[in-house]
């Protein structure tokens, strides 16, 4: 199935089409449309299904959207929802990886509790009252320093105790199959095999 | 699985248990709790999963809400959200089934267009960042008069063209086959398959 993807993020879409490989997904520049959608929810649930109901509404395409982001409960949840904007202020551009990363970092030095997670929330909507949302998750235990090249975002800091690596240190099949958007994205493929 | 129903519906959890009979259903009720969610969300979506998330974190246990109605283009999407208080005022005992039937058939009175649909969104929750919602619908045309005694709410006003029948006049195995709520829980049962 043609799926348009409600995100201009180029690691996500190609996560989503290992994840998914049965699907052919299309961002709105390939379309030749200027999706900027504002994230106003105050949960991963309200901007997944948000961004992928307000691109359907424009287009009337399949669309498939990702919310996503890391939650640190000794940061009270934080960065959460704003993990892609995590220490950058209104207005201004969203700081790099590598400096999101030293910022967590930094931001827990001297916690003792360094657990963590991630979520993934993943709405595919048909119309405008046939949606599926599913969203996962995995747990881990934020490192001192990152480790690995693989995956993106915070996958260097994100240690996986049963693997003794960062997911960033594991091969991506393996980080498809466990991760939290992988866990999302085999589950949503197994809703769309009787479409 | 054991799953908490956020619901007191007993035509609800009779369908639900015909459509997922490899799952037990239980009610607040069966375990000593009054759930007594107000309902505030703006769609079926908000307030499945708004019941699913606050009765999982009053329990623990895994959670399914449903919420379902009936949407009338005739009539601006009404009954929608509130087909279950369809005709009572804040604060007064709900209609009894026949008597909201018998409104939603003398509002459309005139109307030139009786095409209606079914939405169920049903949510699972498991913990608080993992949950699965499956919004389905199915699309009929209003009758003049009701017609069946199988199903409850809306189902005698529901006519299936494909089958010449209101849903209330199909078996329930096959209702339960190609209702909005049958089409939700048996995705909602695939994806419960591997847990």
């Amino acid at each position: 199935m043609e799926i348009l993807l409600a995100t201009g993020n180029a690691h996500k879409k190609l996560e989503l089409s290992e994840i998914m490989p049965q699907h052919t997904f299309l961002t709105p520049k390939d379309l030749g449309i200027n999706f900027d959608h504002e994230e106003t929810g105050l949960t991963f649930l309200d901007n997944a299904q948000g961004k992928a109901l307000a691109l359907q509404k424009i287009t009337g395409k399949p669309v498939l959207a990702d919310d996503s982001g890391i939650c640190v409960p000794a940061l009270g949840g934080a960065p959460g929802i704003y993990s892609a904007r995590y220490g950058s202020n209104p207005g201004e551009p969203d700081l790099e990886s590598p400096q999101r990363n030293a910022l967590l970092l930094k931001n827990m030095e001297g916690k003792e509790d360094r657990s963590a997670f991630f979520v993934c929330a993943m709405t595919l909507v048909f119309g405008e009252f046939r949606h599926y949302t599913i969203q996962e998750t995995i747990e881990g235990v934020l490192t001192t320093e990152p480790a690995g090249v693989g995956g993106f975002g915070y996958d260097p800091l994100f240690f996986l105790p049963d693997y003794g690596k960062t997911i960033a240190e594991i091969p991506a099949e393996e980080k498809n199959r466990i991760s939290h958007r992988g866990r999302a994205g085999s589950k949503m493929a197994e809703l769309l095999k009787d479409l």
